[in-house]
């Protein structure tokens, strides 16, 4: 999936950095495993985004990370993103929750390694994810006030209120029939609060106060698609294509857009949600073409 | 344990107030349990009394809490130790882990309720105490580089280099024949690092900067004495006593203090560390006698 290529280097450089602080080794290596595959790089390509639309852009593989630039903080924020998105996805997996072998086209965590390792991992990249960040609002050289605002959005939106509770609510709905209403409840927490944020701390730390609402709006819209997406792609695609098994909503009883209210009305709805994401972008006066881009190349993936 | 009462109402006040905050019902039931039982909460005791030490007596129980003044900042900070603390508790007991039944006398978390949940909660716990903590320093209005330095401080000591390091360094070797250096490492890392960086929130929040480096001394005394009394009550204490099995360190080959020095070494370490501990505190021209009260109480500990 060919999103602005320019972002995927210093992305997985930084990443590479940040995940080789760890000292325990058995730690680092499942952690790697966890976040360094094939993802897609959605979030925190969007966190980059946001920020080069409100503050022009940058050439992130030469950014000098190690200082406290504006760039060097967005990346730093951006693999945090990623290593929150990565933290669910290795718990989610787990045999008491979604129980899921394959992931990304390889086994699972807990499959490639142990449960036990699985639940560490996870609990450290959450925790990685708040020290990269956190460590950046107490530099404090690059505006201490606005990188603190962006490190309280990332994690309220990965919280009990937002990705979290969504993910209660995910499990404890399976087998049970739920009106749309609840299942786009959980769409919003489990999938769109992180996406959301991600814009809105790219937003804030490019130093576009006057756009947050904005973000808001797009990632709200964005989520919903990506989210009716994902459920059609499980019905539609094939296993080698997605890299993890298709038909899984089936499997683990749940929900989805497309069980609700049929292919059809899913089809139409997402048709309907990509033309406002596009709308909203054209709203914000961006400085660079990467989120026009990548909302763009978000909404067409196939897998 | 009746370590200095007067925190005790406040804590758990704002620690029910904060679990609040969560809005769906289940994940918020598990958190209450996992967080609200009969804990002994000395990290966030050590917290408020290293604040109270350098800044002064503050009547916490009439704290305005949802203002921004630095004891209500200190109560916050608190609460998110022990959620953290918690968090660290349930996914330990966890099958996968430890798998420990009883923990402060009733079922552990997964048993009361489901693995999935524990798993949850615990991921919600850990979100929730950063979330907590990061809204202070967004707020801003008490010093926020001292906050923002605070929340580093802890989340750095419960990341991978601190807490969860540690518990990787503590599954990995069960069984193996580790030497005395390997154990310290453990117990500096899971035990040492948090109760450590809940003095030193502590002082940084109260605004002794001065104070730091001796918070430091002392939480690295008192947690390792503190490891070790665990250790030895493991071996000499009751069930009913401790409210979790006694001999678990046993059950899951676990080298401790005592199988490794024996019991009259680790005891004769234990009074070493524990006059030690007092001799630091003594270094300190404590404001309260919180700091000295609850050192004490914590190394006459017999559960």
């Amino acid at each position: 999936m060919p999103i602005p290529d320019r972002f995927n280097e210093p992305l997985n450089r930084q990443l590479q950095a940040l995940i080789s602080e760890c000292e325990e080794p058995l730690l680092m290596e499942v952690m790697a495993y966890a976040v360094l595959g094939e993802g897609k790089r959605i979030r925190p390509k969007l966190l980059l985004a946001a920020y080069e639309a409100v503050a022009g852009e940058v050439d992130f593989t030469n950014a000098p990370v190690a200082t406290c630039t504006g760039s060097a903080t967005a990346i730093d924020f951006a693999c945090a993103i990623e290593m929150i998105h990565a933290y669910s996805l290795a718990h989610d997996d787990l045999p008491a929750m979604d129980n899921d072998d394959m992931r990304r086209g390889r086994p699972t965590c807990h499959k490639a390694y142990t449960e036990a390792m699985a639940i560490l991992a996870g609990d450290g990249l959450l925790s990685l994810a708040v020290e990269v960040m956190a460590r950046r609002v107490h530099e404090g050289t690059h505006e201490q006030a606005r990188t603190a605002q962006a490190l309280y959005y990332v994690i309220k939106a990965a919280g009990v209120n937002g990705m979290v509770g969504g993910q209660v609510s995910d499990i404890t709905n399976e087998g049970k029939p739920i009106n749309a209403e609840t299942l786009a409840a959980i769409h919003r927490r489990k999938t769109g609060c992180l996406i959301t944020a991600a814009l809105e701390a790219g937003a804030i730390l490019g130093g576009g106060m006057a756009e947050i609402q904005t973000m808001t709006k797009l990632g709200q819209v964005l989520g919903l698609a990506f989210q009716i997406r994902d459920d059609i792609l499980d019905v539609t695609s094939t296993t080698e294509n997605l890299g993890k098994p298709i038909g899984s909503d089936t499997k683990n009883q749940k929900a989805t857009y497309v069980t609700i209210h049929g292919m059809a009305a899913a089809e139409a709805e997402y048709a309907r949600l990509s033309h406002e994401a596009f709308n909203i972008v054209k709203e914000i006066e961006c400085k660079t073409s990467a989120l026009r881009d990548l909302v763009s190349q978000t909404i067409k993936r196939t897998k």
